[in-house]
Order: structure tokens, then C-alpha cells, then sequence
């Protein structure tokens, strides 16, 4: 489990794209999040009250996490002197960086003496078993997507959230490392060494009570040429009864690889019900998650009208609710 | 590149099943093995002359290969004494153990001290990039299996050396430890992290003449609960033209899921094309490649024109030769 409550720490950063931790937090977790911290220069904003690390303490704050991408992935050397403050100010610091906060060593140190945590979620826990492929109990859904960075993030979160609205036993499993920041736990499934994928899975939801759901996020796509394989183990372990396939109307290939087209709905569900079959023969297809973001509201709808005709499967945007969600609500919980 | 020729080490071992690694390289690669240390007890031989460490240095031995297995994986401490004393007597060592030799400090320590090398063949190198997905030159084979262990490794390498031997320009490509200590280099392919499993595939057999084959040696198989992950990754990276099918006549489940049964070979053709597809829209399989290993002569040529007549490719035992492996070759030759 991360430490927590958070303040999301923003940097200088300029470019709203680069914050996305931070206002995936701001959206799913803002009970996990105090507020703010800027440096000079930032044009970004969540819209959280901006708080010194001592006022974001005294509020209830225990680590500082870094909410926005960086060059390369490092650890900016401007960024140093906020990150040894918040040590000596008695918050652990989150992040999910490319560069390890415990591989350096004047943080590391420093955070030995104080007591403090540092935590990459990026760092997949030890001793990750083997899958056994055996069954388990409980339920569990896994989003799937057309492609990367579409929404199987959100759309977990929302179908977690609206059957726990309606009184079921739901709990969000994240495996990106925004989803573990907004759930608190979770399993980086993309940086556990091959061979323990469907193992890590498999940990990552658990034996449970037979009406308990787990929603899991899913990562890549089964057609992505360089993904394909985290999205396989994940499927197998996950071992899925039900799975919502997330799809961004409009968008013509995958993402920065122009040579390969998006796979359509029906054939992610075909390749997803024929792999997913080895660990759970009875895995269906509850329905289609619709990213309408650049969209209107009129164009959304005819779109999401559309996609369930043709599929004959609930479609929605969850982002957008309404009706159509509700009954992709109830295909979940069915 | 690893360094040798090898002196095998076989440790105190009594039970021939744990000796795989080095049956193998005296069976492939005995241009790389100059001779074989055992110690007190040991009941395993590969027949190749005892040496000590400075003889099998005279001989020209540059590394100790462990080609044993250890139990846990781990260096026994009664290991320790031999892997100093070559050090010292300046051979490298070469292992594919779990524990790695570049963890234990003081055999680290003695060999930056000597100028000697600790090779894990099992770390994956720095710096593996995620996969393309483009399209390069030479032509590709892959080994599939219906399961994990039933001759993957050793139908690449009867492939490579049967096209080399016509004449053919084909490399063996190694992706598991022991291949990799056969060919002197490779990629231990179910080590890497899961987003680069199909990067390192593609690093593994790189733009080549487009006269020029890579024999790959496959991994896991699309049927297992726990590695499919790790074949699909080695499937889209290879981008291969063409597959052999590797299966055991007889074996009635996977290995250790008894709750698993093994995939037909029709089954694994129309899944390994499925998904191969995606990198290569022309791949299609070669043939069959059966481990006919536990039969009789008559019992192998038996099964070996069933499989070809219900297939309708061809099929062989590799190592049993003969003119079903000469339509073999000719198959992965066109």
C-alpha cells in the first residue's frame, strides 16, 4: 500500500499533456490528494489549493508524488532541493519515473536517515510466482483496448465506481503506474519480467468471495507488435469472466506506428474470447467503451448508437454516463 | 560474445537430468568444449576427458561453464573453491544459474581483481528497445511448440546446421540459456522485462542478407498459462517467414498442469498463423518437427507419417534423420 494522502507535485511543467498522473489523481483519488506544489514557471495546474510542503503536512499529507512526466524520464536537478525539503519535512515521496528514486543515492541516504519512504511504482515486487493457471474464486472483468492510451484506464475506474454505486462488491485493480497511485496498490504488470506475467496477474486479484468483483486495467493491446505480450499474460492470469473492449472512434492506427491499422471491435472480441479461453472458457464480451472525447455531445451519441448496433453488445462513453452506461453497467454486474 | 572454448563443470551431481546444459554443448557446440571437471562423487559424465583447471587452460579453455543444475539455483558452497581456482588460474566462468555470479561479492571482487568475466547468461543486456514492428530484410524461421521442454531448441539447431550443411547462409539464434552457451551468444528472451520482449526479439535477429536465415529457437508456447506471454512477445519480434511445429507424440498434458491438455498441431499452425500475422502477413508453417524420443524406430516412422498425412506437411524427427528430414529441410529451405 502507498503512503498517502498526497501532494501532487508539478514542477515547472508547461505542457498540461505532461501532468497526466496529476489530474488522473485530481479525477479518481481526490480524497488521496491535499493539494498542490508548483515551481516557478509552471503554466499547469489541477485546480488543488497550492500548499508548501509544511502546510500540505499539517493537512494530512504524507507523501509528495510526482505528478508529471520529466525529460528522458530523470530526476531533474531543479526538481532536488523541493524533493530533499519534502524528506526533511516528513512526507515519503511517489513516482513513477523512468530513473529510480532509491538508485539515488544522496535521496536514498537521506531518506534512511529520516525514516522516510521512497516508492517507485514502476518496481514490481519480489518473488512474483510462476502462473498456476488454476481457478479461482470471485468474479473478474478486465478492460482490453483497440489500441494503447484510449481509456482501459478510466473505464475500469468508472465500472468500478458505478457497481459499487449500486451497492456491489467492486474493487478497481490497477497495473499502470497512474492506477496504482489513484487505487494505492496495485502491480506495474509491464515491467515484471516476461515469464511472470500471468503470475503477476494472477497476485494481483486474488482468490475472493464468490459475488466480490475485480475490474482490472488492462494494458496494451493484443494487437500492438510491441505490447501484444504484457496483454496476453494479463489476460491469462487476470483470467477474465467478463471483459469490455475500449475503442477511440476515428483513430486510424496505432499509436506511433503508422503501418499498423486499428484491429476492429468484433476482432479484438474474437482474439480476446479465443485466448482468453485458455484460463476461463466461459469469458464474454459485457461490452464496448467508447473514448468520445473529441467529440459532441450529438456526434457522441449517433457514435455510441452506432457501435451498439453493429456490435449488438451495451456501448457507452463512461466518461459521458447516462442510459447507455447504465446498461453497460448492467452487463458488468450480470 | 561468450567467452571460451569451455571446460563443463559438472559439479558432485549423480542424477544425468540435471546435466542437461552440458550434454547439450557437448552434443552442439564440441569445437567449444575442451573437456569436463567433476568433483568427488559426482556420477555424471559427458565423456569428455577430465581435466584439471590448468590443463583444460593448456588446452585452451578461456571459461568454466556450470552445466549442471544447482538446487534452488543457487552456488553451492562447496562450489566455491573450484570457481576461485579458476579464476586464478585465468579462465572466465559462464553460468545460467538463477543465483547470478555477479551478485556474490567475493567472486566479483576476485575477478575484477584477475581481469576475468562473470557471465549470467540469463541477464538480458542493457538498453533493449521496444519493438518497431517494421518490416526488415533476410528471411526468419521460429521454432512453436505444442508445450514448453520438447525440442525447440534442438530442432533450431538440426534446422541451422541441416540448411548450413546445403550450403545455406542460416545462423541458430539462441533465446534460452543453454542455446545461448551452445551458440556463444543470444538473448534470454523470458528474462527481459514484458514491454521488450518483442524489442528483444526483434535485436536478437537483425537486417540481414535477403539470402540469409535465422534459425530462432523458440520459448514457452501460445498454450501455456504462464509463458504464452513470453511466445507471443518472441512471435511478433521475430517476425518470422516460416515455423516448425515441435511436439511430443504421447504427452497427454502441459508440463505441471495436469489441468491443461496439449493443443492439436493444427490448432497451434492456425493460432501461431493468427497471431504471426500481425508482423509478417506472409508467415506459414514449414512443418512439423515430432520428439520421438521414448519410441521405437517403427513406432517413430509410424507416427511420423501420421502427423504428415493428417497435416499434410512434412514431419520428422530431427534427430533421427533421414528423408523425412531432408523434406524438412526443403521445406524451410523454400
Amino acid at each position: 500500500m502507498l503512503p498517502g494522502p498526497y501532494l501532487l507535485f508539478l514542477g515547472d511543467t508547461v505542457e498540461p499533456g505532461f501532468a497526466k498522473t496529476a489530474f488522473g489523481l485530481r479525477d479518481w483519488a481526490p480524497d488521496r490528494c491535499v493539494g498542490e506544489l508548483t515551481l516557478p514557471g509552471a503554466k499547469v495546474s489541477t485546480g488543488l489549493p497550492e500548499l508548501t510542503l509544511g502546510e500540505a503536512y499539517a493537512q494530512g499529507a504524507r507523501a509528495l508524488l510526482l505528478g508529471v512526466a520529466s525529460p528522458g524520464g530523470l530526476i531533474p536537478s531543479h526538481w532536488r532541493p523541493t524533493l530533499i525539503a519534502a524528506l526533511e519535512a516528513g512526507l515519503d515521496i511517489v513516482a513513477g519515473l523512468h530513473a529510480k528514486l532509491n538508485a539515488d543515492p544522496e535521496l536514498r541516504t537521506l531518506a534512511e536517515a529520516k525514516g522516510r519512504r521512497l516508492v517507485d511504482v514502476r518496481t514490481p515486487p519480489e518473488g512474483i510466482p510462476v502462473a498456476t493457471g488454476q481457478p479461482r474464486t470471485g468474479r473478474r472483468l478486465l478492460t482490453v483496448g483497440t489500441d494503447c492510451a484510449l481509456g482501459k484506464k478510466y473505464t475500469a475506474l468508472a465500472i468500478a465506481r458505478g457497481l459499487a454505486a449500486r451497492g456491489l462488491d467492486a474493487t478497481f485493480r490497477a497495473t499502470g503506474q497512474t492506477g496504482i497511485m489513484i487505487a494505492g496498490s496495485g502491480m506495474p504488470i509491464d515491467a515484471v519480467v516476461a515469464d511472470f506475467v500471468a503470475g503477476a496477474a494472477e497476485l494481483l486479484s486474488p482468490a475472493a468471495d464468490p459475488a466480490h468483483i475485480d475490474v482490472i486495467e488492462g494494458q496494451g493491446s493484443l494487437f500492438h507488435p510491441a505490447y501484444a505480450a504484457v496483454s496476453l499474460g494479463l489476460l491469462h492470469g487476470s483470467q477474465p469472466d467478463l471483459f469490455v473492449v475500449c475503442h477511440q472512434p476515428g483513430r486510424q492506427a496505432i499509436l506511433g506506428l503508422p503501418g499498423f491499422g486499428i484491429p476492429t471491435i468484433e476482432a479484438v472480441i474474437l482474439q480476446t474470447e479465443a485466448l482468453g479461453r485458455l484460463t476461463n472458457p466461459a469469458i464474454r464480451c459485457a461490452g464496448i467503451s467508447l473514448n468520445t472525447a473529441g467529440m459532441t455531445a450529438a456526434e457522441a451519441a449517433a457514435e455510441i448508437t452506432a457501435i451498439a448496433q453493429q456490435t449488438g453488445l451495451p456501448a457507452a462513453d463512461p466518461m459521458r454516463g447516462g442510459a447507455e452506461f447504465e446498461r453497460l453497467l448492467d452487463a458488468c454486474a450480470g
